[in-house]
C-alpha cells in the first residue's frame, strides 16, 4: 500500500448527463477523461464534488465508477470519492471502487447530525478495515459540515493503517503548517482549494486536487513544474496568471463552470442537475473571455 | 389548501431500526406515533431530521412514509419531510407523500454546491407545481448548508402558492421578528429550535416543531397552553423546567438522545445509524436523571 | 450594597458636543437627562456606548461624569460606565464616579490584546477592591472584543463581592437562559440589546438598558409595565410597535441616530465625533417618519 | 513622497515600563531599538500593537514617539503608528510624528461604533491632508473591529495621495491576491500576520511587519533573503524552523511574549500593563526552550 505515490496535479472528472438530464453520457465522460490525461495530469479523481457524486442515484454512481476506472485503464492512478452519510454505504462504495480497480479512495465524513471525534475516527476505521487500498482523508467543512482539526487528522492517520494521504480544503494555510509541524513532515498533504494553489505548494503540499485541468491543464502543470524547479518567481507569475480563472470556477460552482468551459472548448458535457443551474449567459461570456487569454 | 391550520406542538417521529440496523422496525414506529398522539401533540411530522430521513435508502424512505401516514390515519395532520439534494427526487417524494395522504410536506433546500436565491426559488416552485397540498418552507442552515434570508423567504411565500408556512430553525429570534414585520403578521411561522421555545411563542410563533414530545409531551403542551392563556409567568416557569432536557437532546443529537429516552421510558426503538453513535453510558445516566425530575 | 435594586428601563444619556465639536454642551446634557427622567425611566446610565465615552479625553470624561451625577441629583439611581483598556484607568474612573455620587458603575473589559479568563477576573477583582458601590458586569463582544462565557460571568459574580448585576448584550438569548439556570435565578440580569427587549423580559430579565427612552420613553415603559402585569399579548403588541425604531437606532449607530432623533424632537444635541458621522439626510427622513408614528 | 521604499523586515518596538509600571523606561527602549537595528531589520515601527500604544496616556505616547525617532536617528526609516478612535486625535499624533522626523505613519481605523466605508475613507483623507509623509494603511479587524475589504482599500489608495502602502493583517492570503490582481501589482503590500510570512512573500508581499526580530532577527532576515534569491526550498525550510516561535509569540500576546523573550535574552524590558499579564511561568519555560533551538 505504501508504495503508491500520488503527487502533482490530480484532476477531477465531471459527470456529464444526457440532454434530458436523466441519464449519464458515458461517451462525453470518456472524452473528458482523455482530455485530462492528454493535458498531463498526474492522477484522476472521479466522482468528487465536481463530479456531482452527491446528486447521483446509487446505480448511477456505480455506473460512473465502473466506466471511469475502465476508461482510465491504469494509464494513471485513480482516486474515487466514495463518501456518503452512512458508514455502511461508504463501505459498500469503497469496496466497489476497489473491486473495479481504483488505486485509492477519497473519504469525506458528512454531517447531517454533527459527528463527534470518536464517531469520525470509527467511520474511517470501519472503512479502512474493509478495503486493501489507501484512503485519502478529505477535510472540507464547507460542503460536508464536518471540520476535522489537525489533531484529529493526525490521530486518524496514526490509528487507521490505510489512511495515508490528507486532502485539506478549508482554505486555511495554517492547517497545512500544523500538519507538517505535528507530523514532522511525514504526512503527505494535498491542496483542495484552488486559490491557495501557490501557497499550498510553498508550504510543501505534495499535490493539488483540482477541476481546473479540464480547462487549463498546461498552466496547472507548469505551476507544479516551477515549484519542482524551485523557481518561486516563475511559480508566482504562473499562479497569478491563472488565478482569475481559478476564482471564477470556484465562485460559480465547479459543476456549472467546468461544464460551461468544456462546452466553450468543444466538449459538450451538458449541464448540472437541478436545483444547481447552468452557468448564466453573463457567466458564459466572462468565462469565454478568461479562457481566451489563457488557452 | 388554505383551510389547513397547523398550530401548537408538532411532534417529530423517530425512525426505529431493527436490531441489525438493516431494516425498519415498523411496530416500534407505530407505538412511538401512538405515544405522541396520546401525549397530546397537535400534528405529526414524520421523517424530519429526528427521523433520520437523510440516512435512509429510497425504498426505506417510502416504507416509512407510507406506514406513518397509514398509522396516523388522519387522527392528526401529518407533515412529511421530503427534502433531498436534487429537485427531481424532492418532487418524487412530495408526490409520494401526497398520494399516501399527507396533509402537507416540509421542504428544506440542501446544498452540496451552494445555491443562489434564484435556484432556491426555482426549487420551491418546481415542487409546488407538482403537488396540491401545502408546503412548509424550512430554514435550517446548520444541517442543510443553505441559509435563506427573510427577504428570500418572503419572496418564495409570495410567488409559490402552496408555500403557506415557514419553519425557522436558525435559532435567531430576529428572523421571526423580521418575518412578522415584513409580512405584517400574515406569514404563519413555526419554531424549530428547542431552546428558543419560550421566546418564539413570545414573538408570535404559531407552533413548535419538536422531538421533545417523544419524552415530555405534557410539559411541551402545557407551555403552549400557558401561551394561549396569555400567562407569561407560567410559560416562563414551564419553559425553564424543561430547558435542561431541551438543551440535552439538542446537544446530544436528536436521534441518539430521543431513542435513548424512548428506551429509558419503555419503548425500545433501537439506535441511530452509523456513523452516528448510540448515546454514551454517561449520557444515559444524565438523561435518566433529567427524565426522572420531569415525568 | 445589596440594598440597591436596579430594575425596569435604564436610560442611556448621550454626550452633546458644542457646535465646534471641541467641547461638551452641558446645558443640552442637562436637558436630555431631564427628558429621560420626565419620560419615566427607572435609572440613568451616563457615559455608556451611546454616551461616546470612548471618544472623550480624560478631562471631558470627568466633566461629564461630575455634571451628570450632580444633575440627576439622586432623583434616580445612576450607573456610570467607567470602562477603559487599562485596569489602572478603570479604577481611577470608578473611584471618581463613586466619589461624585454614582450608585453603581458599569464595567466592560476591553481587548486590544485578547484577555484570558484569569486576566478578566483579576480586572474585576482589582476594580471591586477599590470601590464600595456595586458593579454591573457588562458583556458586549461586538464593541469590546471580549466575549465572557456564562461560566466566567458566574465565577466573577461569585468571587468579586460587588459584582451584583450582569448586563448581557451579545443578543443571544441562550446566554440569559444559561445565567438563570446556572445561578438558579439568583443573578439579576439586564438586557442591553434593543431588538431582544421582548424576549429578554420573557426570559426573566430584570431590566432593559437602552438609549431608546431618549426618543420613545412611554412605549419603552409600557412594554415593561405589560411584562409586570403578566400580559404577554400586550407586551408583544407593544414590542412590535416599537421594533422598527429599535432596529433603526441600532443599525444606524446609537450616537448618530439618538442625536438626530433629539434634534427632530426639539432638543439640539449636536452630532457625534468624527470619524463617526451625523445621520444622513435619508436617515433623518426615515427617522422622522418612524417617530411620527410612535410619538 | 514616492521615493520612500519600505521593504523587507519591519521590526516593531516594544514599550518598556518602569518597574512600578507607571512610567516609561527609555533606557531599555533605546537598547531594544539598537538590538533591532543590529539584527538587520530594514525599518522600525514604533508604537504598533506590540508597542502597547493603545495602553498609553497621551503624554506617554508623545514621549515614546519623540524618543524613538531621536534614537533611531535616521539609521533606518521609521513608521510610527498614530491610530486612535477619533479622527482629531489621529491627526494630532500624525503631525507630531511627522514633526519629530518619522518617515511614514501607520493608520488603523478603530471602531467602537462601526464605521461605514464613507467614514473610513473620510478618516484617511482627513489625516492625509494634514501631513506631508506617506501613510501605511493598516487592516487588522481582530484588534480594531474594522475590516476593510480590498475594494475599499483600493479606493482609499486611489483617492488619498499619501496612502502609498498597505499592511494586511487579516491572515487571509486571498486579500493579498486580490490586492495584487485588482491593482495590477501597483500597490505595495506588507504582511502583518507572522504565521503567514512564507505565503505572503510567495504571494509578492514587499515586507513583513513583525515583532519577531526582537528575538530572532537573523532567521527573519534569512527568510527574506531566501525569497530575494528565489530559493523557495530554502525559504520553506527557514520558515518552518521559525514557525513554532512565530505561533507562540502570536498566541501568547505579543507584548507579553516579546517582553519575556527580551528578559530571557538579557534585556530587561518589564511586563505589559494590566489587565494584560506577564507571561506565565510555563510560558517562560516553553519560550526559553524555543529560543534555545533558534538562537
Amino acid at each position: 500500500m505504501s508504495s503508491l505515490s500520488i503527487h502533482g496535479i490530480i484532476g477531477y472528472t465531471i459527470t456529464p448527463f444526457t440532454s434530458d438530464a436523466d441519464g449519464i453520457d458515458l461517451e462525453a465522460l470518456g472524452r473528458s477523461i482523455d482530455r485530462l490525461i492528454a493535458g498531463g495530469v498526474h492522477a484522476i479523481a472521479p466522482l468528487g464534488s465536481t463530479g456531482e457524486g452527491a446528486y447521483l442515484s446509487e446505480p448511477e454512481w456505480e455506473q460512473v465508477t465502473e466506466f471511469s476506472l475502465a476508461h482510465v485503464d491504469k494509464r494513471l492512478p485513480s482516486i474515487v470519492s466514495v463518501s456518503d452519510l452512512t458508514t455502511a454505504k461508504t463501505i459498500r462504495r469503497a469496496k466497489y471502487a476497489e473491486a473495479h480497480g481504483a488505486e485509492a479512495v477519497m473519504v469525506l465524513p458528512i454531517a447531517y447530525w454533527k459527528l463527534s471525534e470518536a464517531e469520525i475516527l470509527q467511520h474511517y476505521r470501519a472503512v479502512g478495515e474493509q478495503i486493501g487500498i489507501p484512503i485519502m482523508l478529505y477535510n472540507n467543512p464547507a460542503t460536508s459540515g464536518v471540520d476535522m482539526p489537525v489533531e484529529l487528522i493526525m490521530r486518524i492517520f496514526n490509528e487507521v493503517e490505510n489512511v495515508t494521504m490528507v486532502k485539506e480544503s478549508t482554505g486555511d494555510i495554517q492547517r497545512m503548517h500544523k500538519l507538517r509541524l505535528l507530523s514532522e513532515g511525514h504526512i503527505p498533504f494535498y491542496n483542495g482549494c484552488n486559490p491557495l494553489a501557490l501557497e499550498a505548494f510553498a508550504a510543501g503540499a505534495k499535490g493539488w486536487c483540482t477541476a481546473a485541468p479540464n480547462l487549463i491543464p498546461e498552466l496547472n502543470g507548469l505551476l507544479y513544474q516551477a515549484v519542482l524547479e524551485n523557481d518561486l518567481n516563475k511559480a508566482r507569475e504562473l499562479f497569478y496568471r491563472q488565478l482569475p480563472l481559478l476564482d471564477f470556477i470556484l465562485k460559480g460552482g465547479l459543476p456549472a463552470t467546468i461544464k460551461a468551459g468544456l462546452r466553450l472548448t468543444g466538449l459538450e458535457a451538458g449541464v448540472p442537475r437541478l436545483p444547481v443551474s447552468e452557468l448564466s449567459e453573463a457567466g458564459y461570456r466572462q468565462l469565454k473571455e478568461l479562457l481566451g487569454t489563457l488557452r
